[in-house]
């Protein structure tokens, strides 16, 4: 299966967080298996907030396109499609919390692991920890909503 | 005045978001002026989500550092210091919630106004919205705690 990032459609597919196409960008790369889809993100030694701890700023950025990602396998398998095999249709971020629950280590790779909540046709909620050397750093609740038609280039999702 | 962030300590001036001494930085800058703090950023081209549509992750990212400095000023005050000539004491995120009201404009100079709506000791909860081209955006909520020890470098703040 391919991540479900490489799955968006090429007009969807210049997000600075998880956008193959963008050549400034993060890179997210979102794996669905078993209901659950997991992320694995190694900070840049410039990605810090305090000397030795991740810059909060990018933890939000990672937990946005992994939710996204979530949810849209879920409303996926919700429609009987195969997220990693399917092309992945593109939600975006109503609202975005994340619980910073102790400072995190910079150096390790972080793991990110999502379940969607709430799977409703054009609305899905979801729920993920970020751990890093198995410890539990963060958590993170996000709701996405399908991108509506303003925000939509030539193709259709 | 300075912007608050250009009176960090120099071993909390590292930040990804709001560092003067971090080189691939975003360099978020605060002002503070009669209780309110500003904020004014003009996103990179690849800083999007879709075509003409600024990242929410980097609209999460400018709230952390606009609503730590803000934390910090309203800290300030209440203990008799002046904030932008004072030294800036460096407060971190304990959770960061961010409503995206609409989608938010690629290309025009983003305003952030934030204001402590609660200053504890310890802990200031921090309101904003962000707005482009004179139109709300996004709004976020943001608790801020002081840095513990556990992440301080060799200075204290």
């Amino acid at each position: 299966m391919q991540p479900l990032q490489d799955l968006y459609p090429d007009d969807f597919a210049h997000c600075y967080g998880c956008g193959r196409l963008n050549a400034h960008g993060l890179h997210v790369k979102s794996e669905w298996r078993d209901g659950e889809s997991v992320a694995r993100f190694r900070p840049a030694p410039f990605h810090m907030a305090l000397p030795g701890f991740v810059y909060g700023g990018l933890l939000a950025s990672l937990a946005d396109c992994h939710a996204m990602a979530t949810a849209a396998a879920a409303s996926m398998v919700a429609a009987g499609a195969v997220p990693g095999r399917d092309p992945t249709p593109r939600f975006v971020t109503a609202s975005l919390h994340v619980d910073f629950l102790r400072p995190t280590p910079l150096g390790p790779e972080l793991v990110l692991r999502a379940r969607a909540v709430e799977t409703g046709e054009r609305k899905v909620v979801v729920e993920m920890q970020i751990s890093a050397d198995g410890a539990e750093c963060a958590r993170a609740r996000v709701i996405a909503v399908r991108a509506p038609a303003t925000m939509r280039p030539s193709l259709g999702d």
